[in-house]
């Protein structure tokens, strides 16, 4: 295998297409919009992307058959704008392997036209979040100002560590090529696969390029979490009060 | 050292042979049937590959010679049908290092004809197991077909984690080049070395291929690992008595 | 990306400069230093660097803005002498990568006619310093003996595990292109970042090149530091009183 | 930095030397043999290599001078034969790098004619060995007898982990050139520098080659090594000691 192996699944042919790169990170926020957004709009995969610097290994699917790690562009019509998303299961598994996966990744994008890039992904707060807020980075200060007039939060300091990954390489080396970039960060937890937050990212995309999607399925993934949520918390709970009883014992003597 | 440098131990003429992998893993239940296969068929050594992806390692053998670290394809006549048996001591030591031994592993596979691959290993269930099933997963629907047709167990989301390593990219590149494959996995605890899944797995494949071994051998080290797994047992036995007394003592005072 | 990318800020005239490097490390002494440097001789960016051996990573600016990471050359009119100032936030991530980084640093170096390179960084004592000495290290006996003269410690052993990252290497690479160069280790405890070991640095620097700068922030900087640490001690005891009425309620049953 | 750089130090005629091999290992008994036999046959620099499979590092000299990390071989008269030893400070980083490394090495060997190696080094007991045996493994069978006829043990399965690093892959990548060689290892604790070993090992390549060395050097440093060890003793002791007497403490409530 070469360094990187591009399959062309379908050819398509999109108009000022924005790249949306939804790989895993953070409450898997962007990967979830990233899933959503093709599901919802059926998108159409039109490229795979295979490397040595993903994972040595292969999925099984629910029929039996594996699958080759790989990541996947979708040319999604969102009515006025065209996407192009790409979604897959893993970061790149070095420190270079992330600068060669997201070069791979702009050529793909350039071939298609896109001159911007969204960037999903979650922020983690270290504690559950009721209304995830949505952070954000670009390459330009117009680019900023953009999106905070669609109610983007830009805060001092954060996230503290800057954007690691894919995520900030294509930011980074799209900037160098010339491609504008911005990086959507939905806070969550830190803790647990955030379908809310993955929400909240994708209503901002939603406005600033004009398309609808239906939030039932990332609704009901949402609640379904927070009921894992309750359990724990009732299992927590418990084990305090457990420990508590424990000690009780351990000083009467 | 190339990257890869294959030695040509003898030349052997297979008629449309199976690929037949081997290599370390949960157990070492591939090892181990592999192992078994050449040893009951006389299988007789052809290529040895070595890599700076192995360890950097010599072994010792019972005379005291040194070895350098590699993988060993075998020529084996089954009856109906020619076997490759590819056996080693280690997997590739890197991310990267397993995409390349991969590729190099199937470059001699081709070179010998082999059209279909199969990838023996283990499935860890977490406990001791009786009677171990041995499930699977291959590259084509057909594949998994005719495995289940002779007993191979198939179960949505398993093995979770996909199949990583050599055995993965077997089949995940084999695919990319035209070469079926599947993966045999025994089912084995994950904590000690399983002849019992080995022998599991190669009666699979026996079917499949139609040929006979005899498993004598793998029974007698079943049976050792058996009484090693009724001592550990009588150990952990003594152990749980001995804290619980020792708690007693704590608590008196 | 090609393995080191060096991006011309903007073109500069040097006279015999010295090559000033900054990047972090122990109790970032070494980039307090530098950056001061830049800060107070108003330095100006002349070569950026970039390299897949630097973290995956974009910083996000206080106007919301990214940058992907980078190493900066500055040129600074320092009165006598002109200097080559490095200032950046990361070490290379990989063994090898120190090695790669480095070269092109040196490249960069000796395109500005750089024939000797001072390393600035910390030396860790394992408490806290109140006033820091400078240990030096320097590619040849002259070399040394100029620093003696100037109040550079050198003590046998010291740095006992010898001087790593590109600090070591410009020496270490340098030399054997002939460049001369030298190591200023300030004093600092290895736990803190230290401004005032910074200082202590650039006082020999200043003193070897005949530049004055004003140290107004990093006295600032130290002092905020001290409250810090002074915080830090208070909680210590805290700590400690806390823990000795614990044990004695422990001791009472 | 090319990924290996030869520096020639001096020319050296040597006839039919052999490869003696000391890059640090377990008790550093190679090391200290391989020092041993340069400082007592003024062994004479004749090649240092240099690689980015180093640690990134200089070392800092008693004078205050810099060296940047590298393998010397140094031409050693031993009277009957002439030796090449190889000395350094370590062993390379990375798994790869290792092979790099050694193919270096075994290139300069073959560039001074070397046709058989010696590594030397220690093998791990567990416990404090008073009187170290030097265990053996070689290439060649007949290599393996010529040794068991001076002394050199060879016991089944052991080391049992094979041989690894630099010693490891100059037998195992030198037989593939043509290149016998053989593996000494002097019983040693694994958690002391032990130069009592390295006589051990000394004493038997001295009886192969046919040359003599004084050991007081290395006796000297053993009899401090045991100084060591005896106060090690002690503290254990006392803390023995002290912890039985908490203990005490501790159940009489």
């Amino acid at each position: 295998m070469d360094q990187v192996d591009i399959d062309v699944v379908a050819e398509a042919d999109l108009e000022d297409p924005l790249l949306v790169e939804g790989l895993p990170g953070v409450g898997h926020v962007g990967k979830l919009a990233a899933q959503h957004l093709v599901q919802e709009l059926d998108g159409e995969p039109v490229r795979r992307v295979y490397t040595p610097d993903f994972p040595p290994q292969v999925t099984v699917e629910d029929d039996g058959t594996t699958e080759l790690t790989h990541a996947t562009f979708h040319a999604v019509d969102a009515g006025d704008r065209d996407l192009l998303v790409l979604t897959g299961d893993h970061q790149a598994q070095s420190n270079d392997g992330h600068y060669r996966l997201a070069e791979a990744l702009l050529d793909v994008a350039e071939e298609f036209g896109v001159e911007r890039v969204f960037a999903l992904g979650g922020v983690p707060t270290g504690e559950l979040v009721e209304e995830p807020s949505v952070l954000g980075a670009a390459t330009t200060e117009a680019f900023v100002e953009d999106l905070e007039s669609i109610g983007v939060e830009f805060r001092e300091n954060e996230p503290a560590g800057g954007i690691v990954g894919v995520s900030g390489l294509l930011l980074g080396l799209g900037e160098r090529r010339g491609i504008d970039g911005a990086c959507l960060m939905g806070e969550t937890s830190g803790y647990l696969v955030d379908p809310k937050s993955g929400q909240a990212v994708l209503e901002v995309l939603e406005e600033y390029a004009g398309f609808e999607v239906d939030y039932g399925d990332l609704e009901d993934r949402a609640e379904e979490m927070e009921e894992v949520v309750g359990k724990i918390r009732e299992m927590e709970q418990q084990a305090a009060t457990n420990v508590q009883s424990d000690d009780d014992l351990r000083y009467i003597g």
